[in-house]
C-alpha cells in the first residue's frame, strides 16, 4: 500500500506549488477508496480558499481536428507570457486504456517538458458523472497550486463535452474546414454550447478553405439565439504549424473574461455550475444506492425491455420496481 | 366528488372515439389523486395495443411567432384531408393560470369548432417532468381514440421544448424573419433539436425578409452536425394568412415519416423515448421521496447557499445531506 500523509502535508505542498505533492493529491481525488476520498476532501477543504483564481477553458473537437497540436502551440505561447498552465483531459472513451487522450504524453512533447505546464489525463471512471466530479476537484487542486490557466480537453462526441462545458468559464470548439465528413461524429447541440469556434489546420493548401469556413460559421452563429452573458461567439482560424490564431484566441479569452467579470456573468455561471455539480452528485449517489441493490440490475433489464418494446408503460414499470425494492419507503409513493 | 367508472367504460369509450369519455380519461391522467392515477393506469393498459399509430409532431417557437394561427391553418388543412387531429399543449409557465397557451380556446377559433380536431391544454403541474409525463399519457389516449396526427405545442423558452422533443417523431421550430430581437428568449441549443424550421408570417411586406431568412438558415443548418437518422432539416416559409407552407410542411412530414420508417430510426427514436421516459420518471420518484423528507428542503437550502458561494464543496455537502437523512442507507455510501 502506498504511503499516506496527513492532510496538512498535501495542502502545504500544493500551496507552495510542489508538483509531486500535487500529483499525489490528485491521485487521492481519483481514488475510489473511502479513506482516500476522505483524505482528499480534507485536503480540498484546506486549499479551497486559494481556488477559483484561474481562467477555466474547455476545448473540444472530434478526433483528428488537431486538439493536441493546437494545445501545444497555445500552451507554449501562454507559458511564454509567464502563465502557469494545467492541461486536464476528460475522456469517457478511455475507461479501459487509462487515458487515450493524454495517456501518451508524447502527443504533447514540448508542453510535457515545459516547467510552467502540468499535463494530467483524467482517470478511468465508472461513470461520466464520476469523471466530471473528479476533474472538477483536480481543477481546484491545480488552481491552489498556482496554475492560472486551466485547459480541460475532451473529445466532442458523446456526453463529455456537456460535462466539461459545465465546469469552465469558456468553451472552445475546434473544427475542420468544410462541412462534410468532418461533422460526422459531432454531437448535435454542441455548436450552441461554444463561446468560440476555431477552424484548425488553417495552413498551406487548407488556408483558403479555412477562411471561407470562418465566414460561413460566423454568419451561421449570427442566426443563433444570443448567449445570456451578452457575449457573441467569434470564429477564428488557427494553425499549430504557423502559430496563427494562438495570440488571437488569448486576446478573445481576455475580452470574454473582462466582459463577464464586469457584467457579473462569470460569477453567476460559476455559482450555477457549483449548484449543478452538487445536484448531479447527489442524484448520482441516490441512484447509485437504488441501482446497486441486490438483483436490481436484473429486474431493471427485464422491465426496460418491456418499456422499450412499448408493451409496458413507464408508470406501472416504475411502480413495480419501487414495490419490489426493500430500501424504498413505499408510503411516500404517489 | 366526480363520479368514476370502471376501467372498461373509459377504454371502450375511447376506442370508439367518444370525445366525452376521452376527456374524462385525460382528466384522470392529469389527476394527482392516487386512486385516479391507478384507474388511469388501468385504462392506459387496456388501450395500449391501440396506441402508437399517429404521426407525433412537436411545435415550438417564442411567444409572438404565430404558433396558434399557424396551427389553425395547418390543422384545418389536415382535417380537410380527412385526418383526425389532436392538439396538446405543454406550457410550464401556465402552472398558475391553468394554461395560457390553449386555455383560451378562442385563440384557435376555427379549429376548436372542427369536429375532426381535439384541442386540449396540458394541466398545471408541480414539475416539468410531471407535465411531460402526463402529456405523454394523454397522447397515448388520443392515439387510442383514433387521432392519427398529434400536435404538441410548447413555448420555446425554458426546458419544455426538450421535454416535447423527447416525445415526438418530428420537432418543428417556428421562427420569425430577421436575426435580431426575435431570437431573444430562445434557448440556445434548440435549433439543433429541430427536424425542420419554418419562418412564419411570410406575407405582405414581410415576404422578402422571410425568403432571405429561409436561405440564411438553410445555409447555416448545412454547417451543423447531421441528424442520426440521415434526415436533413429543411427550412420553409409559411403564412397563416395565405396558407403558404401548410401543404409543404405536410409533404415534408410525410417524407420524414417514410425515411425514418424505412431506415428504422422512427422505431429506434420511439424506443429510446420510452426508455428515457421510464428513467426520468424513476428518477423523479426517487428524488421526490428524498426531497420530501421532513426538514429536507430547509437543510438543502442552507447547504446549497454554501455550495453556490463556493465555501462548501459538493462532495462534503452531499455527504452531510445523506448522513442526516433517515431514509438513506448509509452503508452504501461510497
Amino acid at each position: 500500500m502506498r504511503h499516506r500523509f496527513p492532510p496538512d502535508h498535501y495542502a502545504n505542498g500544493i500551496l507552495t506549488g510542489d508538483r509531486l505533492t500535487l500529483s499525489r493529491a490528485i491521485t487521492l481525488v481519483e481514488s475510489t477508496r473511502a479513506d482516500d476520498q476522505q483524505l482528499a476532501q480534507q485536503v480540498l477543504e484546506q486549499v479551497l480558499p486559494k481556488t477559483g483564481k484561474s481562467i477555466r477553458i474547455g476545448i473540444t473537437g472530434v478526433p483528428g481536428v488537431g486538439k493536441s497540436t493546437f494545445i501545444e502551440a497555445f500552451g507554449t505561447y501562454l507559458t511564454g507570457l509567464g502563465h502557469q498552465l494545467a492541461v486536464l483531459a476528460v475522456d469517457p472513451t478511455s475507461q479501459r486504456s487509462g487515458g487515450s487522450l493524454l495517456g501518451d504524453k508524447t502527443r504533447m512533447e514540448t508542453l510535457s517538458m515545459n516547467l510552467n505546464a502540468y499535463i494530467r489525463p483524467s482517470p478511468a471512471g465508472d461513470s461520466l458523472g464520476g469523471v466530471g466530479h473528479r476533474t472538477r476537484e483536480t481543477m481546484l487542486l491545480c488552481e491552489a497550486a498556482g496554475f492560472d490557466v486551466i485547459l480541460i480537453e475532451t473529445v466532442g462526441v458523446g456526453q463529455s463535452e456537456t460535462v466539461v462545458h459545465g465546469m469552465v468559464d469558456f468553451f472552445l470548439l475546434l473544427m475542420l474546414a468544410g462541412a462534410g465528413d468532418e461533422l460526422q461524429g459531432m454531437k448535435r447541440g454542441i455548436m450552441e454550447l461554444a463561446d468560440a469556434l476555431l477552424i484548425t489546420k488553417a495552413d498551406g493548401d487548407n488556408r483558403a478553405a479555412a477562411s471561407r469556413a470562418r465566414v460561413e460559421y460566423q454568419n451561421a452563429l449570427h442566426l443563433f439565439p444570443p448567449t445570456g452573458s451578452g457575449w457573441f461567439p467569434p470564429v477564428l482560424t488557427g494553425s499549430a504549424l504557423t502559430g496563427e490564431g494562438v495570440a488571437d484566441l488569448w486576446q478573445i479569452l481576455q475580452q470574454h473574461q473582462q466582459l463577464t467579470m464586469q457584467n457579473g456573468h462569470r460569477l453567476q455561471r460559476r455559482q450555477e455550475q457549483q449548484l449543478t455539480w452538487f445536484r448531479s452528485l447527489l442524484r448520482q449517489r441516490l441512484e447509485g444506492q437504488f441501482y446497486n441493490q441486490p438483483g436490481m440490475r436484473e429486474r431493471l433489464t427485464i422491465l426496460e425491455a418491456q418499456v422499450r418494446a412499448g408493451t409496458l408503460l413507464p408508470g406501472p414499470a416504475v411502480q413495480t420496481l419501487l414495490a419490489t425494492s426493500p430500501a424504498t419507503d413505499r408510503s411516500q409513493f404517489e
